[in-house]
């Protein structure tokens, strides 16, 4: 229901009973749910139905709030939205996530009560809680499984530490996936296979099928930075085997490549800056790596088959040559069935695409068929 | 619903809803539309209760059929099941799919209609009929899509044709698909995330994800037989570029190895022979080709992250030489964080894999929460 109602247009019960394919009486029940919640109400268009009272239902888009959180290898980002995903306060700042669970979760306590206030929010208003994290999860329990930069989170529980101060459903995913989560509702509403592809430091991919995210079977779906590519010349990576995708093509292994041209290069942002100057070198490398990660993406659409690839990251930046050498790969290496309706963009939703993520899987938790049929019963 | 019932134990209201995490009431109104239809019921288990009536409700798994048609590139094999999936009647005839869709559809009434007079049935105790074809389809009209090895199917309506002859919902697949519905229902019931792999004269997955099977935005998802494998030597592919994993390690590509060999082999069952047979060049060339694929399941596993890869087709009849390849290549390329729950075994579903997974589609669509709730409505 919340996924039709969600772009703000009112609708009968009729219409959408007809949209969600489900009966009328079973509609009745979530929307007597809702309302009694506060969450959805009667349009008040006695004018356009000529006195008539109005039968048509929309979301209260600001009747509640939830909190949207990225945390970053060295950054935090939290943002207050409505149920539509818009955001009403926002605020970031600078912690390594190496100081570990207890230290970055007590900024997040502190940075998102403050924006509750600024926002004029009281705790009660409160519906939810959506983290993106640097590292697996168990989406399950929302703990990190195993997570190679985060040392101290492995199997914390971050929900619970956060329920402690915010009592609400607290959701934890891998930042890749909610990155997708973020630039669907933002630019690809209407698109049920996604693939969204972070190109930075590391390398990973988050990957909306039939219209839901998928994780696999122990929350590692999208880890595409360890799959090996042609043409390699056997450059060893931190995983222990040669010729990863994230060897070649991440920032640090494009910066790396630039060194040993004499260039001045450490960092994918570097190599941002070289491109932007007209380096040749620069422009040369940066097209290879796309090349790279555009052979890698052309098994992700054999095997996939998304209608749409957003590159982001910090080496998305890097413009043009990047995609391009992308799209000559994966246009080469496919057959025409799978990329007949393909289009390959860039990232549109910016830095904040972390905490719109967050805060979308905060809200459809909140607002699912599940919970809102919870309500029923609690109600009935 | 019918995803709990189907194990055939009976359960109270209070279950059911619980394990639906639906409300009761929304439950109570399911259940009451697939009583009227008969599909449902309460069990006579009066003496457990000790008198008292029972309340608990079990599947009627034969109060309906459907049919399960698997047409292949030279045979059809038709069975008619129950809703639990269980054969009752089947039968199988050769037939070129070349022969175009009259001929061949016209041959599917005569075996469906044949089939339900065998078990007993009238045309009215059917429920649904589910279809797999050898070449991508538009799942949702079940129109053929530029099936290369179906002339004369493009854009044919299915569907279409055979309504007018059995008066019931239609649901067509490509066959590597309902192959791994099949193999689910049959072996790995509970397993949410599980790639079903044909390597035969042609290499296709089929991927079911998050419980559900993943047919891509185009109908192609898991279309992997053009994927291309390191190492090779320039081999040319039908589909126009060099070392496809089809053009390496399919059936046919394998022989054609063994003839450079001197060996005496033309398709995937020549190989299956050789081996058998002992054959050193044989079984070697098999252990490649089962890295081969392996290596592109490698990416496969890093992207969706399965707990279960099947291998069936003809090839996987080489037997352990073939999936030690696969795994050898798939532990070697992948993170172990992907792998530290997987299972790569062989097709236990064998050749009726086709027809059971084609039922399975059948009764999904007759008993999925919308149709039913549909069912709720026309009562209410």
């Amino acid at each position: 229901m919340f996924q039709i109602l969600r772009d703000g247009r009112p609708r009968t019960r009729s219409e959408l009973a007809e949209q969600m394919g489900l009966a009328r009486s079973t509609v009745t029940l979530r929307i007597e749910a809702l309302m009694e919640l506060g969450l959805v109400g009667f349009v008040n268009d006695a004018v356009s139905t000529g006195g008539r009272p109005s039968s048509r239902i929309a979301l209260k888009a600001g009747s509640k709030v939830v909190l949207g959180v990225d945390i970053g290898a060295s950054h935090l980002q939290v943002a207050v939205t409505d149920l539509t995903g818009h955001i009403l306060q926002q605020s970031a700042r600078s912690i390594e996530i190496t100081q570990g669970p207890d230290v970055v979760l007590q900024a997040v306590v502190e940075l998102g009560s403050k924006l509750l206030i600024d926002s004029g929010r009281v705790l009660t208003d409160l519906l939810a809680i959506g983290i993106g994290v640097p590292g697996p999860v168990e989406h399950r329990t929302g703990r990190p499984i195993n997570p190679p930069i985060m040392p101290g989170w492995n199997g914390y529980d971050v929900p619970g530490y956060l329920q402690r101060h915010f009592h609400v459903p607290v959701l934890v995913d891998n930042d890749v996936n909610i990155m997708a989560l973020g630039e669907r509702n933002v630019a690809w509403p209407k698109v049920d296979n996604l693939v969204f592809v972070k190109v930075a430091t590391g390398i990973g991919a988050g990957i909306v099928s039939s219209g839901m995210l998928q994780r696999g079977a122990d929350g590692v779906a999208g880890d595409i930075g360890h799959i090996r590519v042609h043409g390699g010349t056997g450059v060893p990576c931190h995983c222990g085997n040669q010729d990863c995708l994230e060897a070649v093509a991440s920032g640090p292994a494009v910066a790396s490549k630039l060194r040993s041209l004499g260039l001045e290069a450490s960092t994918g942002e570097d190599v941002v800056r070289l491109v932007g100057e007209g380096s040749t070198g620069a422009i040369h490398a940066v097209r290879q790596a796309g090349r790279d990660v555009g052979e890698v993406l052309s098994a992700c659409v054999s095997l996939i088959n998304p209608s749409v690839i957003v590159i982001g990251g910090s080496m998305a930046l890097t413009g043009e040559q990047f995609i391009a050498g992308i799209r000559e790969m994966v246009y080469s290496r496919t057959i025409p069935l799978a990329t007949q309706h393909l289009q390959i963009v860039q990232s549109s939703s910016g830095p904040n695409a972390g905490v719109l993520g967050a805060s979308m899987l905060a809200i459809h938790h909140a607002m699912s068929p599940h919970r809102i049929d919870a309500m029923v019963l609690g109600l009935s």
